[in-house]
């Protein structure tokens, strides 16, 4: 019965069949994410409980309509046939990576799936109450079924693997544990010591100029114009307020970035806004045509978070974007930034300062950050640490690598939502952005030589283009390494985040 | 073999199988909810097409799961079965009506349901654009579809009916539209007698008072305030911004309502946001142990309306209540109400004025715009009147009931989102509403000696206990005019709204 059908159906129909089945997974799937989106946005604090039902009842069918018998039947004959070895490449890849998405789902027990989604919207509403008084021991019940639950996740779907590279391939599909800490690690030291240069450097930027009186209201304009300005599109998406900033993505034209606000510190939103909008220029320039498709979804999160720290940090914290910028926040704030210049803004924005909190920190010190979490999760994840033990490890570790103990639990272990939502594996994502992100952004200041001239007048399309057509374009088709190496010219590296972070920095401290 | 599983099955397996199925399906009818507030509310512009597909993805699951023949097969047993003859009211009630539901729903075909969903979203954009911009052909080919689908709809599941009440019957269960024309011609000879004397008294009240500058700031305090003081509890709702108010469940805690600001003018939020608590309050009401059934579910909008009316007018526009309400009224706005007296906010929120739009209406010519809505698309249904002439049968209708013709589309027959929503048969429930509201508040008052005291001192919980007892404890078991004759004693009947508003707005003008 099987022959006949196939004998029936071209490959071409079999190939819309297979898309169609991905995009109504992927309809459904950005239900789930409004969802998300609204419980940490919006949602009456009462109103948990039935939110993890829902997004459980949304996850089922998403996972249902994903590992269908009959789709992975005609998966697997795409895969054997003609499209596979010589269609054109968004086709070929598409049959290529929903095959390769079909086995890692199916393997999943709907139940697991189910269990997943329940529990970690309820330990994020954990999380927030337990953030907002300090207290561990409301979250560790839920951490605790978290990781148990990541760690069977991770047996089912890839059993061969160690389970931490099983977890991480959700996010940076190709990574192994190994390869990164070894990275990571010829990247320790080169940081530790040029914080340490930064910090002892008698000429050290003042950032006090920073911190004064910033009303909401006032940063609400002033950030969101920065937003629109790099490029992001609000008829296709929203700024909203959360406690912890994110870029979430509901449809090919709803892209909703959320910010906190600190009135006494401008960086705080400002940055986090560049952060997320440089999320949301990722996401607003997959090819929509593709949409629930491969060639329409991001490559990786290392890949997203490139995009992120680009806008942030090469484009945020540079001279050229200062010369713009400033004229403009001084007339958003004239209050705090009337005795302010452009030079002292611009060596302002790059103060070293080791600090507690991930999000806030400097973005010298902030792969220390990511550092840490990436080798404790893999702790967890390995059964080498106990969630119980967690808070102490956090603390001695914070100690050992920035010299300063966190005061509270708030101010360490419980600082970020991530492990709460059940992204375990997620974290060495960023590191690994910063180091995609400074290649890049060295490739496109090649390609691009009046890039300075242009940002100092706050244009800012010549380089957005440069990234779509070198990094949106491609999907997911490209995996991350690849991807910077075709849009570079030259293999992935840690040295050129090496390279960026020590000119531009110690510029800044007179090193 | 359906012998066999029967008698393996015990009648209260098969009745928590059923349950389990309708709350499977009230979980993403809920998610759909959610789709519809966050569309209404905060969607990007370009979004809403993608949002239309979403809307009719999960419209379709909700359709599927509660049209599935073995879902109707089971009812259909428990219905021949012990527990719908003697189980208990809830038990035996919850049977009749998720048969009753599950006949209506399996006529409907999925193609139908899902084309109603996207048409619906798309003609609610096509809506906000047309009032926008005051462009009646801008909707009406939308409204050609929603009607065309509309007639569809009720060929399909009430075949046997005239199909303006198949419509009704959606919102107003065993209503039929003879009988309410019959009522609603008793009603209009009244309300116009009582309009004419309060238009022609030279003992007006004066609404100056309330038109002048009230920042949005300030109402968003105020009117929160008194929000959570009637009794909506804010830990299980929330209050946002729209251009047509609206109050939407997503859940058993949460329930959202919304307003639209008028700083020229306070009643506009104050009397919406009392009207959408009053639903509000109803929601919050409802048993939430029953939630997702009949027993958990509201009886009718006719009922659903008679709380939000009862809550804006019969207590919003009382004297007791502005005792209470000035001195705070004077605080949040000490601007305009710096000359104000107590006495004169009574009557000033009492001032009888035609005017275009229903939503601003005053509490007398209220029911003069619902009849004529209910008319209007009465022949638009019964095909008497075309699409296409809508526009001139409103304004020549509008014009011989008030006495004035409105001076644009946006402030004739563009001003309402229902009819782009596929509410159609949804109008009539409103005056419905209000007769039941004072009928209520008649009883109510009966029962609590001490009503306007307390309401003097801020006080509402008793009446909201006395509701929450005869009116929301009971879901949908009871049908609206029973409802009603159970609680109040007697039948219904619109002679208690006339003479509500005979008393109270005869005093206000000296009549």
């Amino acid at each position: 019965m099987s022959t006949s059908t196939a004998a029936a159906v071209t490959a071409e129909e079999l190939f819309d069949q297979a898309c169609g089945q991905a995009r109504r997974a992927a309809v459904l799937a950005s239900v789930e994410a409004l969802l998300g989106w609204d419980e940490q946005t919006l949602l009456p604090p009462r109103a948990g409980g039935y939110r993890a039902e829902q997004a459980a009842a949304v996850a089922a069918l998403v996972h249902g309509i994903r590992t269908d018998p009959a789709h992975g039947d005609r998966l697997a004959r795409l895969a054997a046939g003609p499209l596979a070895r010589s269609g054109p490449a968004e086709v070929a890849g598409t049959i290529r990576l929903l095959n390769r998405d079909f086995q890692k789902q199916s393997r999943l027990p709907a139940r697991l799936v189910e269990e997943l989604a329940r529990t970690c919207v309820e330990a994020q509403q954990a999380w927030r109450e337990a953030r907002a008084e300090s207290a561990w021991e409301k979250l560790r019940p839920w951490l605790e079924r978290v990781f148990a639950l990541k760690r069977e996740q991770a047996a089912c779907q890839l059993p061969d693997r160690d389970p931490y590279d099983a977890l991480m391939d959700d996010y940076e599909p190709g990574a192994s544990w190994p390869a990164v800490a070894a990275r990571f690690d010829a990247l320790r030291g080169q940081l530790v010591d040029l914080v340490r240069a930064c910090v002892g450097s008698p000429r050290r930027p003042d950032d006090t100029l920073l911190r004064g009186s910033f009303p909401e209201a006032a940063q609400q304009r002033f950030v969101r114009e920065v937003a629109a300005r790099i490029g992001f599109d609000f008829s296709r998406g929203r700024l909203d307020t959360t406690a912890h900033p994110f870029c979430a993505t509901m449809g090919p034209h709803d892209c909703r970035i959320t910010t906190r606000w600190d009135e006494r510190f401008l960086p705080t939103a400002l940055f986090g806004v560049l952060h997320e909008a440089g999320h949301g220029l990722y996401e607003q320039g997959l090819p929509t045509a593709w949409r629930g498709l491969p060639p329409g979804e991001a490559a990786s999160l290392g890949v997203h978070e490139s995009q992120s720290r680009l806008w942030e940090n090469l484009v945020g914290r540079s001279a050229a974007f200062w010369e713009w910028c400033f004229p403009l926040a001084r007339e958003a704030f004239p209050g705090p930034l009337a005795g302010a210049t452009t030079r002292g803004v611009q060596r302002a924005v790059l103060a070293v300062r080791p600090s507690f909190i991930r999000v806030e920190a400097d973005e010298v010190t902030y792969n220390l950050h990511v550092m840490l979490r990436f080798d404790l999760e893999r702790a967890l994840v390995q059964g080498s640490l106990a969630v119980a033990d967690l808070p102490d490890a956090w603390n001695e570790r914070f100690e050992r690598d920035f010299g300063i103990r966190p005061p509270t639990a708030a101010d360490g272990v419980l600082q970020d939502i991530h492990w709460s939502a059940g992204l375990v594996g997620y974290f060495p994502t960023y590191t690994l952005g910063n180091l995609f992100a400074a290649q890049l952004m060295y490739a496109a200041e090649a390609a691009l030589p009046r890039l300075d001239r242009d940002m100092a007048a706050g244009r800012f399309a010549g380089l957005l283009d440069w990234l779509r057509r070198n990094v949106h374009a491609h999907g997911r088709l490209v995996e991350s390494e690849r991807l910077v190496e075709q849009a570079c010219g030259g293999p992935a590296s840690e040295r050129w985040l090496v390279s960026s972070l020590q000119r531009r920095y110690g510029e800044a401290h007179g090193l």
